[in-house]
């Protein structure tokens, strides 16, 4: 299965953050849209950073109240590990894995095109055994 | 594969939070620990709740600053879905499926003994996968 089968369940439609949004902002973008994590981009439109729950959490922890009005800039993960859409879930799986990544942006001739999370490749692989495991069912039964 | 073998890997040391504990507090042991979700036990040590970075992210987005200083016990999940050690790995992936949970305590005795989060299933599932291939390998290359 190709990272382009699981953009095209979760839509076009790519929510990101700009450098110079407060964390006040990220995370009310964060909690409407029930996502862990939110890719940075720049007013040409490329991918700067990626900011998760965890970097607000940190945030947090180290600056206390303050957090909430410090910039995405300053929280951010500027070293992004990316993948494109013609590449295998499992290669994606792995990347996660290696780097302990719980996101990863999807990049098309320099564009940011989507977001895939540890949870969207789980759900995925799951809901395919359920279609695998229900077409063997029929097999078996239309064969006596 | 058993959840047992997934905690065996974990060791035995449960970190949790108490319902009266501040979310500044929960903040820090989650950064310094490097965990998505702490589970909450009561004075006698029972499971009360659950609380995750989402729920951190959520309060601040309706709280604003003040959230640094609520109680884990305003933020927390009540409503917990948990499992036992004996429990298969795949039976446990189905459920964190069903809620769309990215962390399941897992409860013996009435006791909680160990949280397995998405990524513990992931990372297990791909070691299996790993091993297996080598032995594979191994397998060939003995048989020339």
């Amino acid at each position: 299965m190709k990272i382009s089968t699981i953009l095209l369940r979760k839509g076009a439609n790519v929510i990101s953050l700009r450098p110079e949004d407060t964390v006040q902002t990220a995370s009310a973008i964060l909690t409407i849209n029930k996502i862990g994590a939110l890719p940075v981009r720049n007013s040409a439109e490329e991918l700067v950073g990626i900011l998760s729950e965890r970097d607000i959490v940190k945030g947090m922890h180290q600056m206390g109240a303050a957090c909430i009005n410090s910039l995405v800039q300053d929280l951010m993960s500027t070293k992004v590990t990316t993948c494109t859409e013609d590449e295998d879930v499992q290669s994606v799986q792995q990347k996660m894995h290696n780097g302990r990544f719980r996101h990863i942006p999807v990049i098309k001739e320099g564009k940011l095109i989507g977001v895939i999370s540890q949870g969207d490749v789980m759900h995925m692989c799951i809901e395919q055994a359920q279609t695998e495991a229900s077409v063997m069912r029929e097999l078996a039964i239309a064969r006596g």
